[in-house]
């Protein structure tokens, strides 16, 4: 019998796929099943895609179940249902939901006697930690968080979806120089405007009016009317060519005076080829931690607040003393 | 009766005063007494000092003492005695000792019931956890540490030690070509000529060889010798003028493959205007820690590896995943 990591990914998307690739990563862990609403799919390593109806079958033969849907849609409701059969580890992002997302899966979790690890990958997730972090360390202080240069998806599809635009990408472009007057501790009332700008790369339907559709982005309340926003027009074929990749990062700074004459500067960055393989890499050392929490008889939701960083290696204590400290 | 965390201080050189500063900064800390070997100081905040061999008679009324001694002399003796009788939070710091140490702590943390958070600060300790974090999420990379720029007590006092130098102080500042080529990947495979240079400020004795100790310095092994060295020869006036700061810093990268494609990078950085100010306000957001898990019946020594973020902080467990999550 393998003492490894038993692991299965519900949703096959882009993030479901870098869980593949991250499995593979990691000695310790076995992927061992794939649950999908189509299961007719190939999985990057080989392994089954089963209907995601048919996860209740599998309740003993799966440690860990990382959930990959998207918090808008699917993981309000899956997210409690797998909790009742399995440890759970998700990146539920609705940011105003998650306490009650929190309260749903602790509840769920408890009753099952599992460990549901929710909202992490890297915002929430990697940041918020650091977030915590700096704010403990630095109480007397100011933070800031930067995102990008990369790929939002929500703003891209909400570019899709208008008239006359057959595809589009937006990239969200943190202001260098705003970065560098936060990293000076001299200036951190930002506006929004200030603080990132909006890089679109669209291509129009046949015979569509550019003008009009460039007028409609940049005045899109909420997404786009608050920011500098920069539209470009291209074929598909330079889409598919230049724009294919999920590239993302950002900043996370603060900085703060520990007495009147000394300013600390703690700074956290990202810069990541693809934002979905990175989520996934961090969802998969989550999953060791909920492993472990599970087998220490702990039950009930957690974020990364309530992690240590030792149940996310496989190295034991030991090794991490010796090695990292 | 007050219910906040009662904290002492054990040795009051740069780190105690900065621990003294940095008590002030949280409101959920009293900081109720200095034990020292001079027992005449007067403390920054004003608190009694008190002979270190006192201190047995404050069990009573100290929740964590944050040892702030030297590893080199004063920990190894100073660390197990006080975790006979107090919950502890200590900077140690030589490395090869702390497997050692670790088990003695824990031994002495045991049989008193207490809590022993050992070895944190910046490095070890923050610049540790960020490592494991680093390594954990992307296990197929490589990790690059640069400190500075920053001055090197230890470096400073060797110089110091040369006959015919009055005073000196020595700055440890990273190639920042090699971290260019350590964040875009290329080259992981730096020399320590490589990585850091060293540049040190010397007062000379009157009549003493200028020549003959920057020939010393630059070819002193261990500190020096494997380093490109600059030597500046200054007067006391602008040693106490330019150099009475002690600034330091830092960068943990770790570059990581997540598939054939796609690298991701993660930068954690410092920069700091007192070392001694940050270290101490770490440790003091560890004395929480220490406090908490103490209070839950948890006993035996720690390292920032095992301990949650959640667990720094004052705020609740909802206040974190409402604010910062």
């Amino acid at each position: 019998m393998s003492d490894k990591i038993r692991i299965a990914i519900a949703g096959y998307g882009n993030v479901g796929r870098g869980v593949d690739t991250a499995c593979a990563k990691n000695p310790d862990m076995e992927l061992k099943a794939v649950f999908t609403r189509r299961a007719e799919i190939k999985t990057f390593s080989g392994v089954t895609a089963v209907d995601v109806s048919e996860a209740g079958k599998y309740t003993k033969d799966i440690d860990v179940v990382i959930l990959c849907g998207g918090s808008a849609t699917d993981l309000d409701k899956q997210g409690p249902l797998f909790a009742e059969m399995f440890n759970t580890v998700d990146s539920f992002d609705t940011h105003a939901k998650i306490p009650e997302y929190f309260s749903v899966m602790d509840k769920a979790a408890k009753e099952s006697g599992k460990i549901s690890v929710i909202s992490t990958g890297w915002d929430p997730g990697i940041f918020s930690l650091q977030r915590l972090i700096e704010e403990s360390i630095l109480p007397d202080g100011k933070a800031c968080t930067f995102w990008g240069r990369g790929v939002s998806q929500g703003h891209s599809d909400a570019v899709r979806r208008i008239p006359g635009v057959a595809d589009a990408r937006q990239y969200t472009i943190p202001v260098a120089s705003a970065v560098e007057k936060v990293r000076s501790g001299e200036h951190f009332e930002l506006t929004t405007r200030e603080k990132h700008t909006r890089d679109c790369y669209v291509v129009a339907e046949e015979g569509a009016d550019k003008a009009a559709i460039e007028k409609t982005i940049k005045n899109m309340p909420n997404y786009f009317a608050d920011y500098d926003t920069k539209v470009t027009f291209i074929s598909q074929d330079e889409m598919d060519a230049q724009h294919s990749k999920m590239p993302h990062g950002g900043f996370v700074l603060r900085s703060g005076k520990t007495s009147p004459d000394n300013s600390q500067l703690i700074e956290f960055s990202l810069k990541l080829d693809s934002n979905p393989e990175f989520t996934a890499s961090v969802l998969v050392s989550y999953a060791r931690a909920a492993y472990r929490l599970n087998k220490r008889g702990l039950t009930g939701a957690r974020t990364v607040f309530d992690i240590a960083a030792a149940d996310l290696s496989p190295k034991t204590g030991e090794e991490l003393r010796k090695e990292l400290l």
